[in-house]
């Protein structure tokens, strides 16, 4: 008996997780929601409807979990809430900061409901919070690093487009590798945003517009740019539809620590990513979810969890028995 | 409420764990068991008993986990199964082959007795088991591979020193970097032992020892190294007690997958440890995995697990809503 998911929303991420889906025998795709006018999408999936957010409800007894693929901003904020009072969701909730708040009224709703809705999945945060949490209860004395890319960063894309006289624009994080190899090998250095990351840029210029105030309002740019180097290079259009239409991501989590009465003994715990399509990486974390979800839904659990209340043999479509056999 | 563990077996791994505890301010550490005579052991933690092992049974109701830090070979499979019917237990138990007879064993002991026995815990089995089962359960197309090292494997050591006319011996395990490199890279090589491992021994000759002989029976003994590419360096106990006493090792697990409907994003997942000390690495696993335990026979688990079925949030320290806020 497969795990019959659903996907709401058909954007990067929920085709991602479509592509996921294929690759793994025991998820069965249901349907696609979507906000939009179902007639426009075609999903690659053969035989699959898509049906528009309003079926949803009607559908209940039809899925098992639903992902829910939109943004952060605006959309899960809404979503998660209001699908987990229906369904089993799993989300890719992201904005780290704003979790605790999602996460009790996520779970308000789930436990009302008595569905499973499990948020914040995916790489960072996700695996990588995971890579944290392991490494901290191993190593109570110790420090921690993240290094995120060489990937393109969505929001530092956006900013940038926001500038005047942008056309486009595609920003890729890039850790320092000096700085990378001094937490590797366990010296615990004190590091500023400038020591870990490189922002490098690339510019489409709308025609007539001011190339040099263009660069001195992204270099300058609170938050965003300000606190670290950052390179600026213009590009026609064309080569950024050639040479910057993937969406690369990854980056290490690393922790040093120290054992032993005299804590003279350094160990480096590290986790890393290096991926071709952060979309499809990702989906492919939420479709492994959507399995631990049902699985969790079936034994009786109910409200909202993140992945690191997820035992790992849930995540897996093995056996515990296969699993301790040939995977420990 | 402290979580209040005991240590049976003294050796380097329960001093590792010893050490571990300290560095835990929610563990307390009531005794340590042992087949030795009580009086020849001094422990580092001050106000803590020796105790013989015959008095564990008496002593079930003041200890709530108990780590057993004996050997793979000949004391788990005994000792686990024994004590799991009086007490909760932890063990590291890392014969790979022979992890399904001991599960069964252990968890028909742990099933009568109520209690909860975690098995295979350290690094690997065990982190590295983690590493292997998040990364497939992701990346359902791809392969794995695990190097080992630079470190000291003992049972290459203790291998070694069993050949006539060696005094002392010490074996490193050392990954070769090109290999590692291609896998990185997400190139899936297909890779001999040879290609993977170097073999590096250092060894003391008995006075009057053939070393040419030594030097050749180490080199065709088969499975341990004849189909590995092996040096062999003669030194003097002086040498060896002054440059080879630490214990280090360490290692990788890398996944390279791929998703899309062409297959054609390549990802890469690598987890590395690089340890000092193996035993002080391995107890300070052992350390999280007791409070892990404690908390799963609270909430009323009984039988045998491993760390597959542990959620990540049970071994840390910290509540939920403080990982949510702080470590998501």
């Amino acid at each position: 008996m497969k795990t019959r998911v659903a996907i709401l929303g058909y954007g990067n991420l929920g085709k991602g997780v479509e592509a996921a889906i294929a690759q793994n025998e025991d998820l069965e795709l249901v349907c696609v929601f979507t906000r939009r006018d179902p007639a426009s999408l075609t999903l690659r999936t053969p035989n699959v409807p898509v049906c528009s957010v309003e079926q949803a409800p009607a559908m209940r007894d039809q899925i098992d979990v639903l992902l829910l693929c939109g943004g952060s901003a605006t959309d899960l904020p809404q979503q998660t809430p209001n699908y987990a009072s229906m369904f089993n969701v799993v989300d890719s909730f992201d904005t780290h900061a704003k979790i605790p708040e999602h996460f009790a009224r996520v779970d308000a709703a789930a436990k009302a409901a008595g569905t499973v809705a499990l948020i914040s999945c995916g790489w960072d945060p996700g695996l990588f919070s995971l890579a944290r949490v392991y490494a901290n209860a191993v190593l109570p004395q110790g420090k921690d690093e993240t290094f995120w890319g060489r990937g393109v960063s969505q929001g530092h894309s956006d900013a940038i487009r926001r500038i005047e006289g942008v056309q486009d624009a595609r920003q890729y994080t890039v850790p320092i590798q000096a700085a990378v190899d001094r937490v590797r090998n366990g010296e615990q250095p004190v590091l500023t945003a400038r020591d870990k990351h490189l922002r490098e840029c690339w510019v489409v210029a709308a025609p007539g517009a001011d190339k040099a105030r263009i660069e001195r309002e992204i270099k300058t740019m609170p938050y965003y740019f300000d606190e670290y180097d950052t390179t600026v290079t213009f590009i026609t259009q064309e080569e950024m539809d050639r040479d910057h239409a993937a969406l690369p991501h990854g980056g290490s989590v690393l922790r040093g620590g120290v054992t032993g009465w005299n804590r003279d003994h350094k160990h480096t715990v590290e986790f890393s990513l290096k991926l071709d399509s952060n979309p499809e990486f990702t989906g492919s974390v939420l479709a492994a979810c959507a399995r631990a979800v049902h699985r969790m839904a079936q034994a009786g659990m109910t409200g909202c969890k993140t992945i690191l209340d997820v035992a790992p043999a849930w995540l897996s479509p093995r056996s515990g028995e296969d699993l301790r056999a040939h995977m420990l």
